[in-house]
């Protein structure tokens, strides 16, 4: 069986990604980046979803992206509430961290070089986060392309491949997915400002993402919400 | 006058770098990584090194690959010595730190995105160290490419610069380059296993490498050794 690095954030994405990268019948190691985001609930949350869905271990890295700031997940901007992910608004949210998945990529790159693992998997998603530009096909397939130039696996092995299966799926399609696969998407989080429970203010971009797709698939959404 | 970020290590390489940006009119913004090496004698060394050479600011962030492993600089493989750079040796040394370069990158992405600084400046050398992956031109420009896909200023910008200007000089062309720049080689700690107050062994490659550049250049060796 192959060994596989699966970026967990504790979202409902990258739980599907998780039970994606399973049924493939890979051994799986859960990796959550803590990157000072503000919403620590989302790592409870992705050690309790690595669990239940058979990662093998679950490790959280530390890199405090807080001392470079320039986010509303890291630093002092306030994150946007009922914006109704408007259309005219900037083309890039403020909610975008610098750089956070080339960082949190090349973590779990540094990690499947240890493990001997030739796969990567993240769960970014180029339809409904389009205006951030490190979800895109083409930044994934650019940093496959790097790290097969940047490892040992790359350059004396068989080569590494970074797998992104939720890349053209809607929120409605993840839900569907993750159903399938019998993620319970009550033990996921994914709102931007969850307390710390993990119960879900139900207003910022990502609950109404998430609310979204659980409409669009026609199920029950499970999300706790806050009051 | 355009900023850049500078990766900083606190090792002569880097400083020489420092100094290159500086002379071409950069407004430097200094970098470490603080990984979890064993030496942090060159963390000082780095503020120490990036004051000295005018960088405006210089930030520390921390990335703790220790929970990784993988590396004889980052858990319990002892760090060779007098190993001479045997080229029957392993192609790739035990020193070399899984996707560190990558992470180094990615991480001095991420702040040129928040400054607005279209360069990074980093001190890698494909000559000396053509054992580790991450320090081969190819690598430099891969992840160039992976950053304008990755960013704002990719997208919507005029791009970004990845800068390896020691790529093709020897550890002999550095010492003279540094000199020439007024660098202070006393100031700066190479050497895998210093001690607190940033003190050479004088055995490991780091150390070996640097003396031989020394030689090399004809110019007297600045090191403080332990001992």
């Amino acid at each position: 069986m192959k060994k596989a690095v699966v970026l967990v954030s504790g979202g409902m994405d990258s739980a599907v990604v998780l039970a994606i990268a399973r049924e493939q019948g890979f051994i799986t190691h859960a990796l959550s980046v803590a990157y000072g985001q503000r919403h620590t609930s989302e790592l409870a949350a992705a050690a309790r979803v690595s669990k239940v869905l058979g990662a093998v271990q679950h490790k959280t890295v530390d890199v405090d992206l807080r001392s470079i700031g320039g986010s509303a997940l890291t630093d002092d901007i306030d994150v946007p509430v009922d914006s109704h992910l408007n259309p005219d608004g900037p083309a890039i949210p403020v909610t975008y961290v610098p750089a956070r998945n080339t960082i949190m990529l090349s973590v779990a790159l540094g990690w499947a070089e240890v493990l001997g693992a030739a796969d990567l998997f993240c769960g970014v998603n180029a339809v409904d986060y389009s205006g951030y530009p490190d979800c895109r096909p083409e930044f994934i397939a650019a940093f496959e392309r790097l790290a097969n130039l940047a490892t040992k696996a790359g350059v004396e092995g068989a080569g590494l491949r970074v797998q992104a299966p939720l890349q053209q799926m809607s929120k409605a399609d993840i839900v569907r997915e993750g159903l399938r696969l019998g993620v319970d998407f009550s033990q996921t989080v994914s709102c931007y400002r969850a307390d710390a429970e993990g119960r879900a203010c139900g207003h910022c971009d990502a609950c109404r993402l998430r609310a979204e797709g659980f409409a669009a698939a026609g199920v029950d959404d499970p999300t706790r919400y806050v009051g």
